[in-house]
């Protein structure tokens, strides 16, 4: 096996480096991975930028990376479902197993989660790296590795509408068009949902919603206020959508998640911001509007597999821009400054296609 | 208005008359329809050979017909969302409004219900029909008649497919492919299913099922054995579907679909068989695989809409013979005997397309 | 029958009025009650101070008085389930019947909804009330006519829990020992709650929670922070409340609410305070933690009169003061300054247990 | 440590022995247990006389018994909650964690659980017997280790009435008096049951439902029919129960729960009988009335425990019979044959109170 395992790590605020690192020895419950695609999350961009998020914060060097695909390069004894050289796509959190939340089908919710590049956990944008075998799935031959490494925002996607509830002749409105705006817009589409709307503060972004089979758009300015903005939207979609769902993190439009939905429905809000916010919250109490957070995903990755290798979502769309790791930097450039329209960009720790049919 | 109300009234087993009938008086809620399309459902068919369903019995005269579209032709006076010229499908049961049920969100279940074509009510293959506003749905204007006449399997299907809890990366098993089961396949579909397997014992009818996307069809004899074909089954879908839905109402397809259905998962039953069926049903209940029956449709008719005008299912391809209402008793031999492949055969009581855009 | 109404009358701010209105003539679907009693809520009295709650304006005389029972004086000729005589509790808002609301199920959110006490609507402090038949729950005879009126905050507590999903070992926090707050610990316990903390500024009403059964009490003062509370919330109780149901409308409890509730639980707000609040909304996302509200009730009235014709709760612990209807001033005056240790304050239009068995 | 290891070990039709067996090592995430109370259930006595259950087979000697607590005895190195003399009530079934049943919140239906006295695992009727720690909840001081035994038949209760979705208002049909049939009762009273109806063929276990709160019982008899039993239930009862729950597995009772159940409403069955039965499915489907098996529990322990602890449910009531290890033959014989109206017969490892405070 080679020797080579050049990482990413970051040791604080600006300071990404490339550097070797000693290629992991596996248990046996887990694998080893040929690490092939790594998408740049927001979040990884977050760290770069402010060495935390809430109260994770980065204390000690850490590996960057956790939207990634491999290929298995070991199998640990009593792995039974993987065998070397299967193309995986990899769930980056692995839980307790033993809490209650674990038990109860909420593992996300797990105290004791480890999830790649949430300090103080090691990511994936690495030449080698060992995850548990049960959070690694298969991907058909016809699935490439970079749709592989994009069913973790796709996952996020997911969650966010089961827990919106999205389903059969719902009418969605989606707020934010960036790369959770837009995975979100697939989904909501394949569950069934009759009108969704996205909103964005720029139109390039919403003719890509647009694109991705959006019913209706609206384009929003910085200023506007809240509860206008919701009257608009029941103008233009012809009904209250019963669900929202916020992927922007911004007061504005979490405030015209409330004042948006229909009575009875369910405003879900993807996109963290800041600490404390000030809400119509008598607006949502008085029309039994639910208020429901997502908290990455749970038992989400499978599905979001179907979606993409049924050929019902397509999120190679998304993909903007490709870089080899050895370019770590200037792809974290063009994803932080949204260089070139850049919605997702995408890192190649081997040659692109190498491990696609 | 015009004094012609011809009018299709069963009067017995195997009598069936066309006659004309006073044009009905409407009440303050609601309308009068000038009836336009009605098609054939295996009940009405049912009710022509036996003169009874269950407990359902013909003791009197009653109009046929309850699959329906048609088009305002007054309004009463507290309807506020139609006017004259609306052209609308009609969902046929109007229940009591104030019971348990009726307030608790499944009004099908209402002891009360006045249903088209069920002993004792009359159903509306007839010129002119009157119909509780609320259950009238206006049709965009690109949906035809006939479709708006679809609604009415295709809430059914809809009802199943949300009694199943069918969503995304579901894995589904449709047992035959009679209009019901097509319907089902359709909305399964648009519910997020991954894999959709279609059963029945006619070819040709599997042949439709592929063309309206069903992942794996299998073609069954009378004397399979149940347990053996769920090992087909599982096989053939490469998983056991967590959801499967039974649309024959034979005791063959019962059994297997609770042999065939995942643990955890869920067994409905749409068909209608023989009122005592021998089942496994220790196997059922040591896999947590439930059992649950489909009653027609509640609050499904603005789902099955959303689904047909937004193009995402296509209704259309079950209409295989279209009559006039004067050939009322030859629509029904076609539909009885199958005759010409026939799926759905629908009924025109204004010459076709009068009322299409 | 009589010829007296003597009737409550709200002029506007602090002007109500006692004076004569004519016996109501009944529809085919109502019943004429002789009222019997009729509790003082937190919304009369604001109504009488303030003139008004959020978009609701008295903009003309309004009958006051909503939580109430009565005796069936005549019956409307539909009215099949009661006669002359019958003891019933009066749920009293009635909706359209025929909305998307009402036939889901959520009648409560109906638009068109009329609910007694509310503008323009007139409430039930009046010695004959006309009521839609459907929503009298006739009272067996070991019920009092009191525990009749009581029903209507005993369903509000059960909207909470059932809102909140309250069941078998659930561990509950209730902010706020206030009626609404005491019927909400009454059903929390009978729905299987394991702990059940609820926390006033006042000792004295702990008190009379922890006689009607609460595990544990919290004194909070007006400067507590909301975060820390939340802490000694977990000590107290050993653990993480997965319930908390808001009872006070102060934003301060509503913070404590989210920042108290274990990850993946459910934080349900009945009081309704300032439009606008400022919440720790990151801290409810990441931990999945839903905001809820509570609007009135909904299917709820056949649960809470069974609760207490069961005998499981004892809602007769609340009722602290009695006056009669000539007395309403002084009745609204007790309620309105909580003197004596005022809880519910009842009014009754006949003398006190005229109708009681 | 003692070397003393006594088990009751079933080698096969009536072959049941006591013998000496090695004291287990435990691995890191176990824990070593001093038996002290196992509880004799009906699978026990069915393994005994006829060496298998179903697909279940007895192929080699296996130690018999799960319905057991224990004391801590030695502690896993990563064990963190469980300490040395810590009083113990053991969930008996360990599952593989990692699969979709495992990882979705359903463990009971893990195809790779490790269940206690299930062939091929062994049970812990025995001296020193060892345990995943999180399978093991430790008892508060005021709780039996009888009790402790007694939280396996109990969480059944809890998982019957969690799927029949049991809650304030319910009123619930109980077929079977035995001790699943009894605990079902506690359960489902505490759920907020309204009313709760138990059936049986002998008197005497109607006394002690009707002891334990019952609110209405019927005695039946071999021969009666199931239609006729339905309507006598909903006649005493004044309502049709909208959750049946189904403790014997004939099919006389299986028939009358699909019968009596309110349409709408869920017939639970708990009792396994033949394999094959006849059944109304009709009338389920027609009326909406789901079945649902139940097998063993899931995430039900600790409300078990919760019931125990607060005081809501006394179950020593169904202790009728005690007995040491070494009378192991004698404590089947008197459980077998119902003896001196046996309903729970506890065998003691200890000295019966050794460990009870």
């Amino acid at each position: 096996m080679a020797k080579d395992n050049l990482t990413a790590v970051l040791y604080g605020i600006e300071d990404m480096r490339l550097e070797q690192r000693p290629i992991p020895e596996i248990a046996d419950n887990e694998v080893l991975l040929a690490m092939d695609s790594v998408g740049i999350c927001g979040s990884d961009v977050h760290y770069l930028a402010n060495g935390r998020i809430g109260d994770f914060i980065l204390t000690k060097p850490m590996v960057i990376g956790h939207e990634a695909a491999g290929v298995v390069a070991k199998v640990g004894a009593k792995v039974k479902h993987l065998q070397v050289g299967d193309r995986c796509a990899i769930e980056p959190g692995v839980p307790c197993y033993i809490c209650d939340f674990c038990k109860g089908g909420s593992y996300n919710l797990c105290p004791d989660m480890k999830f790649c590049a949430t300090p103080p956990y090691d990511g994936n944008l690495t030449r080698y790296y060992k995850h548990a075998a049960d959070f690694c799935f298969k991907l058909p031959d016809h699935v490439t590795m970079e749709e592989g490494a994009l069913l973790e925002p796709l996952s996020v996607g997911v969650h966010a509408c089961r827990r919106a509830g999205v389903g059969l002749g719902s009418n969605v409105l989606i707020l934010g068009a960036g790369p959770i705006g837009l995975v979100t817009l697939l989904v909501a589409q394949s569950m069934g949902a009759s009108k969704v709307m996205v909103t964005d503060l720029v139109q390039q972004r919403l003719d890509v919603a647009k694109e991705l089979g959006a019913t209706h758009t609206l384009l929003m300015k910085r200023e506007d206020v809240a509860e206008e903005v919701a009257q608009q939207v029941q103008q233009l979609m012809g009904v209250m959508p019963d669900k929202t769902i916020e992927c922007c993190g911004a007061e504005t439009t979490t405030r015209l998640g409330i004042f948006a939905t229909r009575s009875g429905g369910c405003c879900v809000i993807v996109g963290m911001g800041a600490p404390e916010v000030k809400l119509p919250l008598i607006n949502a109490l008085a029309r039994e509007v639910d208020i429901r957070g997502v908290f990455r995903y749970c038992n989400d990755y499978s599905a979001a597999l179907a979606l993409v290798s049924s050929g019902k979502v397509n999120v190679k769309r998304l993909i903007t821009h490709h870089f080899d790791i050895t370019e770590t930097d200037k792809a974290f450039e063009t994803a932080r400054k949204g260089l070139g329209g850049a919605i997702k960009v995408m890192i190649h720790v081997q040659p692109k296609d190498t491990n696609n049919k």
